[in-house]
């Protein structure tokens, strides 16, 4: 699956970015995730015929929605309704869950729109503007300031910025950082932070094949959910949405994909490629690896624990399949021999012209190694690898909101700047709910691994473990805290909001043991951040260099890396060949039943109740078995993608990219349309599963009546 | 589950072995792996009240067995008839299955001996006679000697003894090293090659719970199967077998238990904890969250693929539950204190001596960090972690057994010794089958692990990987491979024995893909396992002097560590609290089925077909269900104790061992009889399930012989 990390993964994982340039040589084929402020017209028309008019863009660009657990959307109704994947949905749809109402196991259908589900923290943003900031962002740096300085100036003119933003259009405003620091733009975004279940169906038909499947094709998963935006308690009242295509696609046709890639490395230098590869990636997936194992247990021990586990256990396996992918393709000397090549190039070019400064490669080459020097240490304490705990995560977002909010907006960390506040408090003040034995076994595994990354005896490590064993100390910390534990509002105070209101004087009388463990590790996580951060504007001034160097060339020939932006991608259905074995462009739900006998409907090749019960008609249905349910296109996506609109030349909905391929994982540093796919679910599938499976009238009825009426 | 490491995950984790010596106070309560050539008579009779005559000692030593796949077990009839655990013996049940024909699933009763199953490569030992060899062995030894001269001498001595004992006696002879170097033994044991399956329950029985309750009490496992030893084609007429308990074991019960714990480390110096504790211990988990991750999802593609990697999957798990087991007892502050302390004051003692050479302790940890420095590589190298294919091993073994066939016995490597040639030969030619995709995923994460261990850019790396990406490498190497694909012998020729027999020439012509990969690396092996044997000889020559120091003032009150050889253990039948909830000493039948319906019989949790058939009437008969299942113990056993019959004051057999509770995995590292308890299946209980729910009749008949008589 092809969405930006589960939190939780994203908590694990969460590190020092590798810092991504300009790629080297021109987009190659369908090559590039665009920005809607300037896509590649010509290119497009060139090679497929389509003349994109400015109306069009904007159509889709409005009717495009960026989820906050890590996805892409859809409007598609004029009521605000959302079309998405279900597993982007999966997070808020498991905080909706409990024991004994499990809605990923049962699926959900609203019957009236009362019966909507409120998600507790889920955010949808809708992009309205993209202004070029670069010369004000530029000019506040200058190059007689250390690494610390610009860091600071160019902190503090982003937030600037994005105040003044704010305060004119109370639109979400962000900064964008693109082609490394070469560009940076303004974001605004409407903000929808009510945000209501609708429909999902079964996980076990969302994600039909589980991890087996997970980035291959062909595939047969109805991955899809449907959430509505709120305004003042009323479904909001949306201008931009998409209308249903009345044909299936068909291979050779061209498509649009408008979503939200999270994160590429195409720009990297060798020197952080070999970084990747060697360091970061080795070092997530043993993070990833020790999760797997820990969380797999702690889901076999019964059918309560699993249900609680199930959606880590499926997001630390996708990125673990993930980051191996990525992996593979940076140990394919192929793919390296050509970045070298390419670097090489570039670098005599720009190393040849007289520069009053060290080459920007060799000033990215040592940043780098800064970052590889305390990648372990950044990871555990900055990342907090080693305190994998949401209530640990809670006390200190508390704590540092505290010494934050002291100072002028541009001088905090980042995350906590004032244009960012409203949704910091929506994820602080979460009703997800939490469960001790859980939170115990997290923490006391992330404990262990501080403890044997570090050392048991380090200083630190021994001041963390506080005299205990790992599993002592975690229990002693979830036990002690009331951070973790969402007291039913009508019964107790919320103690989040008292201390994240009461100020330093709360914060320094607290006994909360959750927050005395966040007091212990804060300074040397900020220790770290601001080393790497300061490493990381190095990149940024290197990185620009070396980009406009290019574009003086080459004018502005390839798209930025992927920044979690609204992107635009395009690319031709059609099948492909893989380790020798042809593949269709297009699967259909007779393909479904097919898969799931083949595999003895071993889980997680078994179907719900409800499909197996509308099998056999659905089966003799000889139209519904020939229906499309899955198509792969070769639409240049990455993770964040997932949920993303893919509409025809006419800017009708004809499917939702769910995943890529196995080949397509390379795609975060190499384009490639020879092996790599991207796949959706079939909108036409959609609705044949809608009308056969769930009877869901007042759905259909809602997302077809355009498309009706176009008939 | 508790036996030695199943054939990966030892493959996986096999490591320089941390040395060990003598512990450093002596021995507390029931604790003691005790040598049947020296067992605690005194002791015994003194807690307990027992005495015990040689002829009791001498009959459960001759009806004790050790099994090679990593287990121990007993003889239970006259007629070869062998008892042990079912997870013991899962390694060959799993190589006489194949698709659609799983005996691990569907279980095995052989209804006539002639239907008795010949195991591929399955070898069972009985300890004849123990010798004292110690003088010769340290004679051959001198202080001015370098470590490698050392180490060469001691190895040459105790193969000359080994080979002249074999010659003597036609017995398998093994000089075994105990209390790390302070005296050596020789082992003789009768040596069975034929060995056959003779009845099996299903997996799901046997190991009811899976992860999730191994290491766990109560528990409700029939973790048990009979294999018979045959000699000449004929079933083996054995002088000494165990006879049947007629009265279950009741709390309070003192309990014998003859069995091969695998390996200790209580006495290992603290400098050798910290190293297990913040190296090798970690470095083992990062290897088998690996393996978990890539295995499992391997497992997860399909029903035959699940059926060709379960046996590792559980393998790993096992491993992986063990080691965190002993790295959370050595994470516990309160134990390293006490060890530090300990060391601390017989330091003191040791050291006030005046003595011509640097202090032992010193000198252990110079050579652990010379181990240390090498540990990732060696394990990698010489420990293969980085080649994790069971033909590359083959391709090894077959390189090395022509380099090492052309020297003097005593100058090979240890495990190509002439006395050892049987059961190595056993090993290589097994008719097990393998599995291409499998091996090459196996392989392909391996050279991953390998790659981004040492740098994808090192040379040796580089040389390995062949200018491919690893899963292409592996592929190659999969595919050109003819050791690890088992033709039918009628069609093809063994290229195994070809090669094996056929001396330098046609090894060095064979273009055989993974001979020529092991070609490549078996140099740096080699170097790397020779700074290794050096280091551990250094640490012999300083534990003996250490343990001669204490046995000079305290006597020989402690057994030596473990060392997978036969020993005695003993404790009391009893129940116990765990994390605040008291547990009986022993569960029952009516436990099962109210377990299986807690957990909703989820698997692990779920029973088999027989048991879900026969579970009404069962359930409902009151004497059935009040029926001893599992019992716990406070005997001091480890990991290869799995299968180890447990016997009451008379020596009549009430149980086997199949596992520890979770407190038992730091018996590792320290006694305990507090919270740690061996677990064992019932006698009675084993009786009541092969007459109520497999009718095995005639089994019943072999095994009650004697104990009905003596009704």
């Amino acid at each position: 699956m092809y969405s930006i990390l589960s939190s939780l993964t994203r908590w694990a994982v969460a590190a020092v970015c590798v810092a991504t340039m300009h790629g080297a040589t021109p987009a190659l084929g369908d090559e590039g995730m665009w920005l809607f402020s300037a896509p590649p017209l010509t290119r497009i028309e060139r090679d497929h015929g389509v003349q994109l008019t400015p109306k069009w863009l904007e159509h889709l660009q409005r009717s495009s929605v960026r989820l906050s657990s890590g996805g892409s959307g859809a409007f598609v109704s004029p009521d605000g309704l959302v079309l998405t994947n279900h597993h982007v949905g999966a997070d808020a749809i498991h905080k909706l869950s409990a024991a004994n109402h499990d809605l990923l196991a049962s699926g959900f259908a609203a019957a009236t729109r009362a019966e909507e589900l409120k998600c507790p923290d889920l955010e949808l943003n809708v992009l309205i503007s993209i202004e070029d900031v670069t010369d004000r962002v530029q000019a506040a740096v200058t190059v007689t300031m250390t690494p610390d300085e610009a860091f600071a100036a160019r902190r503090a003119v982003m937030a600037e910025i994005e105040k003044e933003s704010l305060a004119a259009t109370s639109l979400r405003s962000d900064v964008v950082t693109l082609w490394q620091g070469a560009a940076y733009h303004l974001y605004r975004a409407k903000k929808y932070t009510d945000v209501r279940l609708v429909f999902a169906p079964e996980q076990q038909i969302a994600f039909f094949g589980g991890d087996a499947d997970n980035f291959e094709f062909p595939r047969y998963n109805l991955d899809i959910c449907f959430f509505r935006a709120y305004e003042d308690g009323r479904p909001a009242k949306v201008d931009h949405h998409l209308v249903w295509a009345t044909r299936p696609v068909a291979a050779g046709d061209v498509v649009f994909v408008s979503g939200h890639p999270g994160h590429t490395d195409r720009g990297a230098t060798v020197a952080e490629l070999v970084s990747l590869r060697d360091r970061r990636l080795p070092l997530d997936l043993r993070i990833l690896n020790r999760l797997e194992a820990t969380i797999g247990a702690y889901a076999a021990r019964g059918p309560e624990q699993r249900r609680q586990a199930l959606q880590d256990v499926h997001g630390v396996e996708n990125g673990r399949k993930a980051r191996a992918g990525v992996l593979g393709g940076l140990l394919n000397p192929a793919i390296m021999t050509a970045k070298r090549e390419e670097e090489r190039r570039l670098r005599e070019e720009i190393e040849a012209e007289p520069a009053g400064r060290e080459s920007p490669f060799m000033r990215i080459e040592r940043a780098q190694g800064t970052l590889d020097e305390i990648a372990v240490r950044y990871r555990l304490f900055e990342g907090a690898a080693g305190f994998n705990s949401d209530s640990f995560r809670t006390a200190r977002t508390i704590l540092r909101s505290i010494e934050e909010r002291a100072k002028p907006s541009g001088e905090r960390l980042r995350e906590f700047r004032e244009s960012n506040r409203e949704s910091l408090e929506q994820q602080l003040f979460t009703d997800e709910p939490l469960y001790d034995a859980y939170e115990t076994v997290k923490l006391a595994d992330s404990l262990t691994f501080l403890a044997t990354s570090l050392g048991a005896d380090d200083e630190l490590v021994v001041r963390v473990l506080d005299g205990k064993a790992p599993v002592d100390r975690a229990a002693v910390a979830v036990a002690g805290t009331e951070l973790g534990r969402r007291a039913p509002p009508s019964t107790r105070p919320d103690r989040r909001r008292e201390l994240y209101e009461g100020g330093r004087a709360g914060v320094a009388a607290s006994t909360d043991a959750m927050l005395a463990l966040a007091k212990i590790v804060d300074g040397e996580s900020r220790r770290l951040r601001t080393i790497a951060e300061a490493a990381d504007e190095v990149k940024k001034q290197a990185h620009a260099e070396i980009v406009r160097a290019r574009f003086a060339r080459e004018g502005l020939a390839m798209a930025p890396d992927a920044t979690f932006t609204l992107r635009l991608a395009y690319g031709v259905v059609t099948g492909g060949t893989q380790a020798g074995i042809t593949y269709p462009a297009v699967t259909t739900f007779g393909g479904l039943f097919a898969r799931a006998e083949e595999k003895q409907e071993m889980p997680p090749f078994d179907l719900p109740p409800r499909w197996l019960e509308a099998r056999p008609a659905l089966a003799a249905d000889a139209t519904f078995a020939a229906t499309a349910f899955n198509f792969a296109s070769t639409a240049d996506i990455i993770g964040g993608n997932s949920g993303s609109p893919v509409v025809n030349a006419a800017g009708e909905l004809v499917g939702v990219i769910f995943d890529g391929n196995i080949d397509s994982l390379v795609l975060d540093v190499a384009y490639d349309d020879q092996r790599a796919r991207a796949v959706a679910v079939d909108a036409t599938g959609i609705v044949a599963a809608l009308q056969q499976v769930y009877a869901a009238d007042m759905l259909l009825a809602e997302i077809l009546t355009k498309a009706e009426k176009k008939k």
